[in-house]
Formats: structure tokens, sequence, C-alpha cells
């Protein structure tokens, strides 16, 4: 039997090359032998984007229309459609105690980049108790984190166990991480990973100009002035990118080579990316501007129909468990 | 148009002349001019006794007897029945920050009686949020507290306001406290109030011969020896009883001022008190006997329909006015 995968993003943006890079290529090959369900997290996304509930409202779309374009075939579907999941939430939140929220290291991190001071919202804080919910509603055997991720897993299995020790086992289980291979995409600037928030990342739905134009503001090696000057590969945008995007490995291998040696100018490297680029994107700008907005909202609201029954089946076993089934409800 | 009116108890046990005194007979004239919705909280519930969910269930029973034996009307429902409920705290939690809740002074003193130390539910912590969404979910105007609850009356009506900033005015209104006049009805061993934690309490369901009992045990005047001796009304428990439940008020000023004099023995006082309870609990205890588990049960899950439609309205509401409305769902 095919393993359960849940995976998703939140909705506050369109999708972008550092996203590719770092799960949307894995959902690629993952959908062809797991089942795979996505969920587009606006209720998570609510938690730190609270005041746009219309930038929201709009992303939903977007990525929506992005994971098509790329050629996603998995469930895709959207929290807010699934009641189940806040259920379970309030449930788990009884199981999980306020300092061990406090000592959530991803959450610990997060909080550092964003600027909350001294208001940070309690659906913020306790956003990995929605996590888990959101895990286990769907019986996910493996969910695909990073390595600043683990401690989400390790909170929803910790939950997971509380419950089996109250309430018995059989309702829930637990889930492994599916560390992705590739790590973070760099940003155009060369600063920290590509994201939509500090303007270095191309997205999906880039037009031609925008890709060209955001490669030739890639970060390469300052001390490489002249084109005869040897140049240095690692920290360098170009080539970061073309580890990528650039599929044949053993001519990629040579040109730094080349690019170390000497005599490789910068604009020959970048004309070479952009044409990549142009290559690969090409197709999913295409596919994502022929699609229908109608159309795709349907796709992922009949998703959401299927998750929904996923989650309500896990919902009635957890009711059954805690002694809250009365029969006529869910 | 009659207002309404959201009131409930926690079913962690049977009720008691307590919570009579302190909500009971206040619902029982409520029910005559307003809209009155009983909620049975059992989610809440679980939040201090997520260890106990089968005292959990069986309380809903007990408590639902309860409200029938005394001859409540009015629409009483279940919380988990309501999965509205639990949408509406996931979204309200992200418009209180966690400073707030810490500061909420219900949850503090609460947190000082009850023995978690270092291991505070996250539930727990955030049930002021629930409330909330509780209250507003039922476009409650007006809600009964002790003066202790105020806050949470206050920390309803902040996430009402940052709700409208935010989202617009019209999915939800602000609520009114209703202070009930009685206090609180002291324990049978004079300490604190009466509580079934405590065992000083006596249950609306106890037989007529621990009606006697517990009478027989409750604190009077230590200073009134002998039948001649004066004694004292004030801190004696058998009046603050006799204040709430015997009819009589003329005559109890008169037979206060005889015990003040001496010449009154608490053996009569007590026998005095012991008929009053048996004459009205006598009934209650019968009707209570007479009801049959199904057919509670099926009142409470008819009540939870109700209450179910129109806790969706509101969901609707909001998820309109918060970009989520997707149009399938609800």
């Amino acid at each position: 039997m095919k393993k359960r995968v849940l995976t998703g993003d939140r909705p506050t943006g369109k999708l972008h090359l550092g996203h590719y890079a770092g799960s949307l290529q894995n959902r690629l090959k993952v959908q062809a032998t797991c089942e795979q369900f996505i969920m587009i997290a606006d209720l998570q996304a609510l938690t730190d984007h609270f005041e746009q509930p219309a930038l929201v409202r709009d992303s939903v779309l977007e990525v929506a229309k992005d994971y098509i374009a790329i050629g996603l075939e998995s469930t895709v579907f959207l929290q807010s459609q699934i009641p189940a999941l806040s259920e379970l939430t309030m449930f788990y939140m009884n199981l999980v105690t306020m300092g061990r929220l406090e000592r959530n290291p991803t959450v610990k991190a997060e909080l550092k980049q964003k600027a909350f001071g001294d208001s940070v919202p309690a659906g913020f804080f306790c956003y990995p108790v929605s996590q888990a919910a959101d895990i286990t509603a769907f019986q996910a055997e493996l969910v695909p984190v990073g390595e600043d991720q683990l401690p989400m897993i390790e909170q929803t299995n910790e939950i997971v166990r509380k419950f089996q020790r109250l309430y018995g086992v059989g309702a829930l289980k637990e889930c492994s991480a599916m560390l992705s291979e590739t790590g973070r995409l760099v940003g155009i600037d060369g600063k920290a990973k590509a994201s939509k928030s500090l303007g270095n990342a191309i997205f999906l739905a880039d037009s031609a100009k925008e890709i060209k134009q955001k490669v030739q503001r890639m970060y390469t090696d300052p001390g490489h002035v002249h084109v005869e000057d040897p140049g240095c590969v690692e920290g360098n945008v170009v080539f970061a990118y073309l580890d990528v995007f650039f599929a044949d490995k053993v001519e990629l291998a040579s040109m730094k080579e080349r690019y170390r040696r000497g005599g490789f100018s910068d604009g020959v490297l970048k004309a070479l990316l952009t044409e990549t680029l142009q290559h690969f994107l090409g197709p999913i700008r295409e596919k994502r501007e022929s699609l229908v907005d109608r159309d795709v909202l349907e796709r992922v609201l009949t998703g959401s129909m299927v998750a929904r029954k996923v989650a309500d089946a896990t919902l009635l076993a957890v009711k059954e468990a805690m002694c809250l089934n009365y029969g006529s409800s869910v």
C-alpha cells in the first residue's frame, strides 16, 4: 500500500524557485510512489497574516495555480475547509503544556524573525498544535520537512503518544520526517534564502523579462573582475541556481572547472542561467496563464471534499477514544 | 425581541445547591423573559480533566438530568457537538496576544488553585478564547457571571472589537455581563464555597438520608454551646442555607432574632433546614429518578442541533468577513 504523505504551503504569495528547489520538485517525485495530500494552509497563514485576510485569500488561488502549472496531480485541499482540523486542535491543546510550546525551537527561531515584539498572537504560538492536527488528521506516515522543522515532527509525535497513553491506541499514528535532499535556494542577492518578503526570489509566474532582469542582478564573485580572473563557484548565486536547474551535471562540472581557472565571463554564465530558467519556467508560465480561476478553485474545493472525508474519519475515531462520540455528529 | 442569554456548566460531576444558589435559580427566572441557551461545556471540562474523559462523559448526562429535574426548559446543548465553536476559537486565537492571556485575572486565580505546577495545558491557558467563541457564536447579549468572571466578558469584548476593526462589523456583537444577585453558597463545613472537589456540597440528587446527614454536619456557631446561649447568625452555615431556601423571609428574620437572643437550639434549627431541603429537593430527586438516560441524551442532542444552526450562521458570517467563505462549506 502506498504511504500517505502530508505536505503544503502557507498561502502568503505566489511560489518561487526557492519553493521549487526546497519542496515542489520533491512532491513531483513523491506523487508517483506515495499517496500525497497537499494542504494550502490558509488558517496557518492567518496566524501571522491575520491583518491581511484578502492577501491570504488571493494567495490560495495563486498557490493552487502554481501547483497545477508544475504538474502536481495529488489531492490539493484548503485547510479552512476542513473543520475537523480545528476540532482536533482543540483536543490536542490539552495534551501540550505551555512550557513545551515555549521551548519549541522552530517557533523560537520564527519569533525572533518576526516583529511581534510583546504581542505574540496566541494562534501563532500554538500553531505546532494545529500542525499536529493536520498531520494526524490525514494519518500521514511521512512529512517532508527541512532540518529546521524537525521539532514540529517531534511535537506531533509527542502529542500522539500522550493521546495514546490517555485514550488508547488505534485512532492516531506517529509520523516520520522525510528530509529533503536539496537544501534551501539562496536569494538572488546571495543573502539568506530566497523569499518573497526579502524581494530576492524568482517566481514561477515571473515574465521572461523579469527572469532576465533578476538573473542580471544576481551576485556572483566580487573577486571575478576581469574575464581572465579565476572565479569562485562557492557562494556564487548563479552556480547555486544552475546546480538545481541545469540538467547536464557533467557539463556543469566542466563549466565550474573553467570558471575557477579563469576565462569564463559572468555575462556568459548569466546568459546560460537565463536560458536555462526561460526554458524551465516558460511552459509553467504558459500553463499558469491558461488556467481559469473558477476551475482552479473548483479543483481545490473538490480536493477539500476528499480531504474532509479522510479527516472526518480520524475525528470520529478520536472522538470515540475520548468518549465524545454521540452518534449523530461528525 | 427577547434578549439572547448564554450560560452553562462544565460537566465534571453532578450539580449541587451551590450551583442552584449561584446560577440555576437565576436561569429559571431568565427563561421566562429571555431566549436562553445553556451549554454543557464538555470541551472546557476537558481542559483540566483531559485525563478523565469518562467522568466528563458521565457528567454530561448527570448535569442534563439536573437541568430537567429543576424545570429548565431552555435550549440545552453540548459544546463538543458544535464544530463551529472550535473553528471560531482558531480564528480568535490570532486576535489575542500571549501577554493578554497571561494577565487574565480569572485564569491567574484558577491556575493558583489547580495543581498544574509547570505543566499548564495550553488548552486551559487559552480557554478564555474558547469562551469568547461560545459567547459570540450564539450572539449572546447577556452572560450571567459572578464578579470573578468579569474579566472573561472583557476578554470576549476585546476580541469582538479587534475582529470588527480588522474584518468589519456585522458578524459579531459585544455582550454584557449579567451579574447574579446571590453570592456563592458556603460549603457545609463553612469553608469557602460549596464544591464537589471539597466534598462539602449537597447535591440536587442527594437522598433524603444524605441530606439529613449533611445538615447534621453543618457548622453553626462554636460559641453557641447551650440552648440558652446567644447565637451568631453571621457565618452560621445553617442560616446561610435558610437564606436561600426558606421561603418565608419574615419568619426567617424572626428566627434569626430569637437565635441571637438565645434559647433557640441548633438541633431545632437543623431540623428546620432539613425539612426545608427535603421539601425542596424531594420533587427534584423524584423527577430526576424518573428520567430515562436515552431520553435525556436525545433532548441534549436535539438542543445541540438547534444550537448548531445558530452557531453555523455566525461562523458563516465570520468566514465571509475573513475572506474564508468558499461557498460549499459550513
